[in-house]
């Protein structure tokens, strides 16, 4: 019979995750007191927080408990570095139903520590409760290094508009996993454990972005945001974008354009920054358009409104803030 | 018609929310951009995280979102005093059902940032999601001032066990509310609202405190974890608790025997710690019992096993390090 989480019970549980928690030289105090300590090097600490929820940020037939651990840990991740900032902790909180095979709540564990080891990051605490609705709560800690954060609110007229990392790929597979197929692999690999190009956010600081985001909600909609927080028009330049072969076959058999899942697909966590027209942009960015004065908060592909699915919202809701 | 969460969207009930969170000298940048970056006076940040599930840990006809705003700052808050920490900034999730009205959310909002405010500490970020199950995850970072962490695995036998805090309050409250009634208001707002005798924290760590924790567990079963970490016997004194009169009249009415509220009980986030045996106690804190060799692990009242419950698990298991 396989074992549950409710024949371990909670002491059990955390007991069996947080053997899978990496440590590193930051930490001072690890999981297993009433809180952690982290020595920051630069005196400041950047953190985020982001919930998911089965059934709708992730579904336990389409992912592995481990699957889930590295797209929670990237995500918030991604955030960390879209700051500018070098992650350097998680916690997690999970809500389990009882009857939750512990080896996913395992698998969960190793995943999140995964991702965290791979950029020398620690998982340094948690808490874990049952509950009727598998949801998993990750924040993330980092460290700016002596650097400046960069916000949202820096993007001014004639910086350029730039990407790092895949974008689209996590769409598609959603969509070929939506559609009941498990191929191509790669696209739904990237919809699993998504990519992040993690060293693109600091690099990015370093040279004098003005403005930096990363994509959770899709491209337009989080363009949308800068475009909104710094009062300027963000024209995308749709031939910046080339469609990778198996994401053009898929489209043709999922009769989707794949454009629609470069613009409105969220969950690559790829980075997008401004940066002064003059810059000589670092490794991993990419031209993919320019920021105009004119209309504030407007967003635009080819300097025309996009016609398509603009992105996620989680009440079904049109999002006032996008043109 | 009541205005829901579903009504205004995510990013509606984002302003909603954030217009409630106050901000600290501490905050470099709060709320809306993709992290929160916060600066630490003393080159370290202490973390905890706590999950609190409707149904569970709270029901929405018992307490006002206001109330389970407060109690899910306060468990938290608390976990960062037990450090000997000072609670700067908390980060909240939450996943809500589209047709949660939105003045709960707000109420929730308006708890936290008033649980925050009262200790000068910031609410810097969250995430919104929806889901069918209300949950509320909660992170909190402190400020260890330059102290040493206090942690749970350094009592020393002939140490003596004190409390700082009211004990059992909250546990008579949730009795009283789970027969129907909503009297004594006393016991029923401890239950609603904890009240966290936070500086008692920093006070014991500057007093030389041997080992600290916070009882969200139970007394009974917070002490078996200091036991356990530094492998002491802890045993009570009984006679050091005196029953409130209205704890004891509930206990009457109910047919409870009030002890069992206050060695079981949790809820009140009261703090306990150990120090050498010739420590001036600092304020708010009391002597209740003493430290020793010997049975490593075990917890006792008056020298014996206590023969009632001895606290709170998430899955119904028996707690195999309670002795």
């Amino acid at each position: 019979m396989t074992e549950t989480v409710g024949d371990v019970g909670e002491f059990g549980m955390i007991d069996h995750v947080t053997a899978y928690f990496p440590a590193t030289p930051e930490v001072e105090l690890g999981p297993g007191d009433d809180a952690a300590v982290l020595n920051t090097a630069s005196g400041n600490v950047v953190a985020c927080t982001d919930m998911l929820v089965v059934g709708r940020h992730f579904r336990t037939d389409w992912c592995t408990g481990e699957d889930v651990g590295h797209r929670a840990a990237a995500a918030n991740f991604a955030d960390i570095a879209a700051m500018g900032a070098r992650p350097t902790a998680l916690l997690v909180a999970v809500s389990v139903p009882a009857d939750l095979p512990l080896d996913w709540v395992k698998g969960l564990a190793a995943g999140l520590a995964a991702e965290a080891s791979q950029l020398g990051a620690a998982v340094i605490g948690g808490d874990t409760t049952s509950g009727e609705q598998l949801t998993i709560s990750v924040t993330a800690l980092g460290d700016l290094q002596g650097r400046k954060p960069v916000k949202r609110s820096g993007a001014k007229p004639g910086d350029i508009v730039a990407l790092a990392g895949r974008q689209g790929w996590a769409a598609a597979g959603y969509t070929v996993l939506s559609r009941g197929f498990r191929s191509p692999g790669a696209l739904v690999g990237a919809y699993r454990r998504p990519e992040v190009p993690y060293e693109a956010g600091p690099s990015a600081a370093v040279m004098g972005a003005t403005a930096m985001i990363d994509l959770s909600d899709g491209l337009l909609a989080d363009l949308g945001h800068i475009a909104k927080a710094s009062q300027v028009w963000m024209d995308l330049d749709s031939t910046a974008f080339v469609v990778p072969d198996h994401m053009r076959n898929a489209g043709e058999a999922l009769g989707v354009n794949p454009y629609e899942w470069i613009f409105a697909g969220g969950d690559d966590h790829a980075l997008l920054a401004t940066f002064p027209p003059d810059v000589l942009l670092p490794d991993q960015w990419q031209r993919i358009g320019v920021v105009s004065a004119g209309q504030a908060g407007w967003v635009t592909v080819n300097g025309e409104p996009w016609q398509g699915n603009k992105g996620w919202e989680h009440f079904s809701k049109p999002d006032p803030t996008l043109s």
